[in-house]
């Protein structure tokens, strides 16, 4: 092995190698087989980090207990359960954040979770009374309103419609709003965890509507929920005829109770608060409902005190999800910054990083599928040097539109706000390799 | 409504539907949903069907408790669960299929998942020495052999390289192999449900390859696994310089510890159990291994009695999961028959669909994304007249390959065989809407 090639795989990821000795290289197969697994005993390798592995020249790798004994059997967990050395990947909240937990947020770990599918367990929560904990035999589905032939569905009736499958984001609109007035959360899970990716299964709403017949005149539909709070939202026409989707199930099961179990509707690429869960009634209409949530709630205060209705879609947004607070750097050396970009417009087309903090930018490249209205995965190499850093990531959509900086947002916005912030997000690196949330404009 | 309508909808889905009467057409919005919300104590929803409902003429959708009181808080569960009403929805294993729960195999609920990622609570398992309890921080990955640089990786160092997520199918090879000599499993769950498809987070091999450096004339690679029964196979070289993948995470969070926490390998595509799990070492040589698991285990028993070695590919597959045994028909009317095909070798093309045993086909249509080597789901109207059926399904996918009929199949591979069956499978419905396995060549 040269130094040149030595320095090569130290440089590129800061790995440490096991030398290569010619004792290991002149071992027979069987003889190392017979070594690795017959002198189980008297290896120490507990603990070992390969560093010292690698100054013990050729040890084979270590030989824990599992190794040399049965483990459980099959259906042990007939409905199985993460690894009790993953517990720490959880939801969480921000207990200042509302006056109780029967209404309130709980946030996705996006700085643990891989990939564009979010776990179930683990989907961010966002409820108004509580999870009900309804019987899928009593549940129905009414709609109602300006059809010609009005119908009520049991989730029996409502599954035997053709279904489709379709692999979206959700997003809270408050999702990162906590910082439109200065407040800086100290972890991405707070930043950004307002957010998720599911395969999501169930009727598209236009099957329904073809069936029950639209009166002249309808243009729009309130969809409302089964829970104590009634959660409803006015949705327009063309997005019922387009993509909204009655969904049952997500990721391949049922849907989980906290996420509207046994339907919902998901308005794909939408604010996620119009995907109303535990449906129980859509009503057509000529003209929007205006109610709670789509008044004092869920609209954008404007600087001179108006405010902004109906601001459906997520705008195109990124976040690097390493390095992240939860997530530091280690010693100087190569990285594989990740990150996951979306837009509720469609598909994202380029993904930039900056380690300058937006001065210089150079093109990350994606390491998932790209989908339309659901999370992208992007990633770059990244040599660092140890000295201070500020992370940023400009994603684009395939309608041409740029995540705007925050100064560019907020120079139209203002900082009345709660919702739609979209805006570049800066990590910074200190030269310790802590991870920390600033704001720059 | 006319008499036109009203038959329209009965028969298009067998749906019971809400007769519009005049009182309900003619009351204001607010005076409904008053009457709805407020006369809740006087309704009796429970358990009504939507036919009672009809009856009813005007009654509002049910009003239970639910709808009327608080539910949980966020964080009731950090890490969620499905709902107490899916506890039906598990993996389940057949008794008399292997000796002992620690080398056997439990069944994905085919017929009650949807899309096409297997949710990971169900994904079937298959072990041979039980699930070992693996410390991440423990755990090493050595690859040694006929490489320039040998290396040993603990998880943090593997999880620093560039990784990738891709959604692929993952079969065992013995899947409905019970059924060559001629047993008739009675559910999905048991003909088909060795059977997965998640996103699959990881390492390309090729990476680290390129990390350690190939030694002239290398061409196979021998993966172990850390568990107590070192399963093992010998992969080519070609496969692990194409799409095999180092995997630490399934759907989005780490691998669950039946599917080889913390890290296995996966080749797409392929026979699951070349997909070494709790992956401890790969070793690179010239030339395979004929390990236990690649000679008297895993191979196709021909008619002529020798043993055809490294059957690498899953063919294209195909299997209607609705109706099946576990969701049979109940009332003659429109039915959505839907299914899953998959296929090693790329992407699935078509799908047709019989109801006559194989005498006249119908083209399906996909509801799901369609990616290669991931299941694909497809569907397709069908108005059950109350005759028995036959039902099929044959994929073809996009080398041109067509999914044989078992008798095409037997022809070459005859009866010994346990490994690789993917012959067109028939569902029977009786007339009572009853759905039953039989073979039909």
């Amino acid at each position: 092995m040269s130094q040149r090639d030595k320095n090569k795989l130290s440089d590129r990821f800061g790995i440490s190698i096991l030398q290569q000795s010619n004792k290991l290289r002149g071992l027979e197969r069987r003889n190392f087989l017979k070594k690795s697994l017959g002198m189980a005993g008297a290896l120490t390798a507990s603990g070992l980090s390969s560093k010292a592995l690698a100054d013990s020249q050729n040890t084979p790798p270590n030989v824990p207990t599992w190794t040399k004994s049965l483990g459980t059997g099959v259906l042990t967990n007939p409905y199985g359960q993460p690894s009790k050395y993953e517990a720490h990947v959880q939801r969480r909240t921000v207990d200042w954040l509302t006056a109780d937990r029967i209404a309130s947020i709980s946030f996705t770990p996006l700085g643990d979770i891989k990939g564009i599918i979010t776990p179930s367990g683990v989907v961010f929560e966002r409820y108004h009374a509580g999870v009900p904990e309804i019987d899928p035999q009593q549940h129905q589905l009414m709609i109602h309103g300006m059809v010609e032939r009005p119908i009520i569905l049991t989730m029996n009736e409502l599954m035997r419609f053709p279904s489709v499958s379709m692999v979206r984001f959700l997003e809270c609109p408050a999702n990162g709003g906590m910082e439109w007035r200065g407040a800086q959360m100290d972890k991405l899970q707070f930043t950004h965890g307002m957010l998720s990716c599911c395969e999501w299964t169930g009727v598209l709403l236009s099957t329904l509507l073809e069936e029950v017949g639209l009166e002249k005149g309808a243009s729009w539909i309130l969809a409302e929920g089964a829970d104590g709070a009634h959660m409803s939202r006015s949705i327009p026409m063309e997005k019922a005829l387009d993509d909204a989707l009655i969904v049952f199930a997500q990721n391949g099961e049922a849907l989980r109770p906290e996420q509207g179990y046994p339907v919902r509707l998901l308005n794909p690429g939408w604010e996620g608060n119009t995907s109303i869960k535990w449906l129980r009634r859509l009503e057509v209409g000529d003209k929007p409902w205006h109610h709670r949530e789509e008044t004092s709630k869920y609209t954008d205060l404007m600087p001179d005190g108006s405010a902004r209705e109906f601001t459906f879609v997520q705008e195109c947004n990124s976040v690097v999800t390493f390095p992240c607070p939860e997530k530091p750097l280690s010693t100087p050396g190569k990285y594989f910054v990740e990150g996951l970009a979306w837009s509720g417009r469609g598909r994202i087309r380029h993904v930039d990083i900056s380690f300058d903090g937006g001065v210089s930018w150079r093109e990350a490249r994606f390491t998932s599928e790209v989908t339309p209205r659901a999370l992208t995965r992007f990633g770059l190499e990244w040599d660092w040097d140890g000295s201070p850093a500020l992370i940023q990531s400009r994603a684009v959509d395939d309608t041409g539109y740029v995540q705007p900086t925050l100064g560019q947002l907020k120079a139209v916005r203002g900082t009345n706000s709660i919702y739609h912030k979209n805006g570049i997000h800066t990590w910074k690196v200190s030269s310790s390799g802590a991870v920390s949330n600033v704001q720059i404009s």
